[in-house]
């Protein structure tokens, strides 16, 4: 083929990506950063919540009777690819997710590496496919703290019609205070992970990933 | 350009497609059926519980003191476009999901359209991304009962892997006894949705929509 038709060929493949997408990107945004190696567990738990844009919220179902409630919710750490760890949550009392967390806030929140799009043909429930279950307190950030700045600007970034989002719904931002982590991310069971160990494997693993 | 190519760009396209993957596939596989008009609240319903793989399944923790308790599981409600709209499992007591409901069978599990692909730019949280919360019981299926066969064939058809998952980790076969439905697939907060409903809505749609 002469040098033309391979540009013709980039060409249609530029216009079909442009159009569909590209598989493994998250709302058309490429990943900046790459998995980590399972046995460095605390950073692949980071780049699990970093890199993800959806999750499910676990409280105790107010309206039934006590069963748990997973109810499912965009969230974020932090500005992209600047994480906390710390998932927050804009959510409204309308939704019976933050009405039994202002009642009894014992709830987790799980993520599930499959809608990243880094599984390729593994099964979700396979162990190679990481997951990660988060298990706390779930909170309302007081609106007027810096906290609830952080929250703004964490989740905005990731989710920009957020700020579109109708007042009269009365959106506020809650945060799951982290007491236990379970995480699934190769053969031989959960990775024992503490939360300390969580919260301090950013620094030096998003330095050299970015 | 001429004819060849056309072709050659085509056969770019295709190699593309072939090592990559298409976006809005799940495993490879292309949807069958499309979404349903959100006004049919049940056949909506029905088609974010057949066309999903993956969902998380939340228990009663025993080891967290009570706490709610999410894991990503996969699961199936039937072969592929022929669903049952009754979630099965195949999980391992090793876990702790298939351990909590042995001892509190309260249960719910929660899909979003998102992982589908089907929500385009749409933020995950946005109520026209469906979601669904299915609330009730989780039940061990008898090993012996023409509902394994049943359980069998549904999860092995869309997880061909499972088949051969160790022996040695006791993999059995669980339901969700529906109670419950929760589905928000529009503005206006959750549909009204009867057990009832969702069971029967299968037998029109799928027909003409297969």
């Amino acid at each position: 083929m002469g040098i033309k038709v391979v540009l013709s060929c980039f060409y249609v493949l530029y216009l079909f990506l442009f159009f569909v997408g590209f598989p493994g990107s998250i709302e058309g945004r490429l990943l900046l950063t790459k998995k980590p190696d399972p046995k460095n567990a605390a950073a692949t738990a980071r780049w699990l919540v970093s890199q993800n844009s959806l999750g499910v919220l676990n409280t105790i179902s107010s309206d039934l009777g006590g069963a748990p409630f997973g109810n499912v919710v965009s969230f974020s750490d932090g500005l992209p690819n600047k994480g906390s760890g710390i998932p927050y949550f804009y959510l409204t009392a309308l939704d019976p997710t933050a009405r039994d967390a202002l009642k009894d806030d014992r709830a987790s929140f799980t993520i599930s590496e499959y809608p990243i799009g880094t599984c390729g043909k593994i099964d979700p429930e396979n162990p190679t496919c990481a997951k990660i279950t988060l298990t706390g307190k779930l909170k309302l950030v007081d609106k007027n703290s810096k906290e609830a700045e952080f929250a703004k600007s964490a989740l905005f970034s990731k989710h920009a019609e957020m700020k579109d989002w109708p007042e009269d719904h009365s959106f506020q931002f809650f945060k799951l205070e982290i007491e236990n982590i379970f995480l699934i991310d190769w053969f031989g069971g959960p990775k024992p992970l503490t939360l300390d160990q969580y919260l301090h494997a950013s620094l030096n693993w998003f330095a050299s990933n970015s």
